[in-house]
């Protein structure tokens, strides 16, 4: 599939008359072709308005219909995966096995939704029968179901330019729930973006939907995100990337006459408690894999384990010598922007800064280990912030009463992983539930990186994890950011969704008068 | 049961020492013994340290048991509703009829919760299993559930001094999804608030709960409330009130370093449209039950109808004249409390006021009815603003185009009733669309006010309903506000919770793998 170097209003390539740009080989710092350039309020506005207009029709598509297009998207991103292989290494430095395992998740994702809406139970139909001769008065027929709340935002994010971008997760559970998508694609990988968004908009056009259901924008700098957030008519704004990004959306979310929530996914030191028994009897096992959870990608990953923390011992010092030498040991990588990289290198000044932290792995090795006190680490707040990169900070208690207060001192968190034995789980039990009210998932031995795809999955967490703690980003329980409940009292039956029609037409499972009925 | 005129601080009678006040009769004014004090700072730090640590156990605690929990408040309610009755219409003017009625709503819900957490499948639980032979890693048992967030606090309602007030709707859901309450007493009606308060500590205590899973504080003022909102422990609000009362709680929750939802169901003027068929057929019918509904409980109602639109024509001067006469016969009646009263009276000052706008009631009649033309009513968006109690503003247009702007321009509603004719619904379809963009519950040939308590309602709406659009403050759905998703991932069967075990022990209908799996 060739680049056209365009947004994509409703289905219109539009070249955009704003700030030329380029992507950027973050290996060379060379210019990648096409340029690309911003689109202006113009098309921001035409993009929000087309999604609007094709909002009541895609909205009350039947779920087969949906699923139908989310397949003809996962189909034609199948059909250029190659093509990815081609641009998405040369704009984020990611090697071709991890583009190809994106996409897959991608396109994995993309499918899960599609059968989830076509099975059609997912709306929670409920109906609680009338009753005509209750007294005092008459009992309504009352019937209710999960409904899209309109146009949605879904900003693209640096670093799965695939899984959370423009054919995302965000974008595939907005459209999986009948709401229009308009994309503000990622400027560091545009090439990737706009094949991507063009698979989307072939896939409308085959499907026969409204061109308003997919825009994608190009843009590059903050106003064609801040119009969208702004735009009357968007309901509902889905992104992954830097608290400072969220936070800035939200804040512009919040101030609208008609307020909308903003569920970003923005920042986690995802903290790895491991306790006595599990040090004493798998030190090195647990160096081993939790030097490959922090440099996965370079450690670019939301769920990149950040901060250690044990009691001090022999078996903690086993566990420091043998991740240092695997951290010193490892290759410097390509970052996946100058952005990041620089971000990254002023994380590590600013914890080299500090007092009473000491660096463990060179200035030039591709990874960074540090340990710091435990009494340190909890006078000083700012060392449990987020470095986004291969490094993490080993936290040595004294006792179990500081790694509980450490606990409970962290922000939300997307995860909290805890090495353990058998036999000393009920000793450490209020750890876990601390930990449990920090974070979206608990992952007992084993490594926060690798995020499941699949219904049971949490990727979220208390703010600042995400702005929204009681949502996901990831997993088929993502779809419920972007629906209301709506009541309809008193409906003759043609007036009613198919959801909730008599007979059940649609063969799903409901509530009948508290009562969970199976289809058929 | 007798008044201690005592906030309930954790199960302890606390006096307090802050500013004293009295209900008040709305009848006649007289102050009614005896003397409430505010409580300070301190009374409420400890409330919230009791509860947060309650949650660690009470969180836990199996649905069973929470479901006894709710019907001991329930059979405590039922033992003092002769208390109610004596004391809530001297502090709220309501008559008896309408305290037994509400008592007995609020000993269902109380009831429709424990039945739905005995049951337990609400809890969402899924199972992602395993399989340590996948290539290239292995796959992790990943399993998830909705778990509480939280302490949460409730806000006591003026209009609903049983069933949105100390253990009503909110206290109810919060509690029953594992969320120790502290109330913030509503302070026109202190005397019912603590008959309430006593009941459900007396149930705490009958059931051997933590004591801090309930308290009840009392203010003259917003101090309290607004410490409350502001406090670190406390992880969401639930809140029935004015708009301004519930903007300025969610801008202090949104000012905290950790921002919390507030769960503030606000205000709606729950538009009626009537279709011209409609209004061919049944002017007089709908006349006489707009009336009802408008002056049921004296307009204190959330869902009071206050504007309706039709097209000009002599079927809708049939429907005024009738509905004229009714509002003009209506006897004046006692409002719930001075300031309601006051506001309403300026409210109606203010319609006075707008050019254009007629009244077609007299200043002494018990209830107001005003016509407006579809031009001026679209060209002063503040005629579309609440005028909490007994009046309605009819809005004559010219065309069907016009009924669909005016539906386009209106502001999040709790509800939208629609009465038409089956010949003419197809005609109208498009307003029935953006009135489901407009309103939590839809509403044919029927009334907004009277709202089902049971799993299918909804109770909530876009902004300014409510703050969060997604939610709904009655119905066992309500219950969806206090609760977030969990995810477990490599939990060894012991350590999770019962919910989430192998061989399912609570027999609750789960979903495995992606698939709903019944109990036995």
């Amino acid at each position: 599939m060739s680049l056209k170097a365009c947004s994509i209003v409703a289905g219109r390539s539009t070249p955009g008359c704003g700030t030329a740009f380029h992507a950027v080989r973050p290996d060379s710092g060379e210019s990648i072709e096409p340029a690309y350039h911003s689109v202006g309020p113009a098309e921001v506005d035409a993009a929000v308005q087309a999604a609007y207009a094709a909002f009541q029709e895609f909205g009350s598509s039947p779920g087969k219909a949906r699923g139908a297009f989310l397949r003809a998207i996962a189909d034609r991103l199948d059909a250029i995966v190659d093509d990815f292989v081609a641009r998405t290494p040369l704009e984020t430095g990611l090697p071709e096995a991890r583009v190809r395992a994106e996409a897959a998740r991608t396109t994995g994702q993309l499918r899960l939704f599609a059968g989830m809406v076509e099975e059609g139970s997912w709306v929670d139909a409920r109906i609680d029968s009338g009753d005509p001769a209750r007294t005092p008065a008459p009992k309504p027929d009352v019937r209710s179901m999960l409904r899209p709340t309109g146009p949605v935002a879904v900003f693209g994010a640096a670093n799965f330019p695939l899984a959370y971008s423009v054919a995302g997760g965000d974008t595939a559970s907005a459209l999986a729930a009948g709401c229009p998508v308009i994309v503000k694609a990622h400027p560091a990988h545009p090439g990737t973006s706009e094949l991507a968004g063009l698979a989307v908009s072939e896939a409308v056009r085959e499907c026969g939907l409204h061109e308003g259901v997919f825009s994608l924008l190009f843009d590059s700098g903050y106003e064609v995100g801040r119009a969208l957030v702004a735009h009357p008519l968007v309901k509902a704004v889905g992104f992954t990337g830097s608290r400072a990004g969220g936070l800035a959306l939200a804040k512009i979310a919040a101030a609208r006459p008609e307020p909308i929530p903003v569920f970003a996914e923005m920042s986690s030191v995802n903290p790895v408690f491991i306790l006595p028994s599990a040090l004493a009897a798998r030190a090195s096992e647990i160096a081993t894999s939790l030097h490959a959870s922090v440099t996965l990608s370079l450690g670019q990953m939301c769920t990149c384990p950040g901060l250690v923390i044990a009691l001090r011992s022999p078996d903690l010092e086993r566990l420091i010598e043998r991740l240092a030498a695997r951290m010193t040991a490892t290759q410097p990588g390509v970052m996946l922007n100058s952005g990041i990289e620089h971000a990254y290198r002023e994380g590590l000044d600013r914890l080299s800064a500090k007092a009473g932290v000491r660096r463990l792995t060179s200035q030039d090795s591709g990874a960074a280990l540090w340990r710091v006190s435990g009494a340190a680490f909890t006078h000083d707040p700012a060392l449990a912030a987020e470095v986004f990169g291969p490094s993490t900070l080993i936290v040595e208690c004294n006792t179990r009463e500081d790694m509980l207060k450490i606990a409970r001192s962290l922000e939300g968190q997307l995860t909290a992983t805890v090495h353990g034995e058998a036999t000393e789980w009920a000793q450490h039990a209020d750890l876990l539930h601390v930990l449990e009210t920090r974070a979206g998932r608990l992952i007992l031995n084993g490594v926060p990186t690798g995020v499941e795809v699949g219904p049971a999955i949490v990727h979220g967490g208390p703010y600042p994890a995400t702005v929204d703690g009681r949502s996901t980003s990831v997993g088929t329980r993502s779809i419920l950011r972007f629906v209301r409940p709506v009541c309809y009292q008193g409906f003759p039956n043609l007036l009613l969704p198919d959801e909730l029609k008599e007979g059940n037409p649609l063969s799903i499972r409901r509530m009948v008068n508290g009562a969970i009925v199976e289809p058929r």
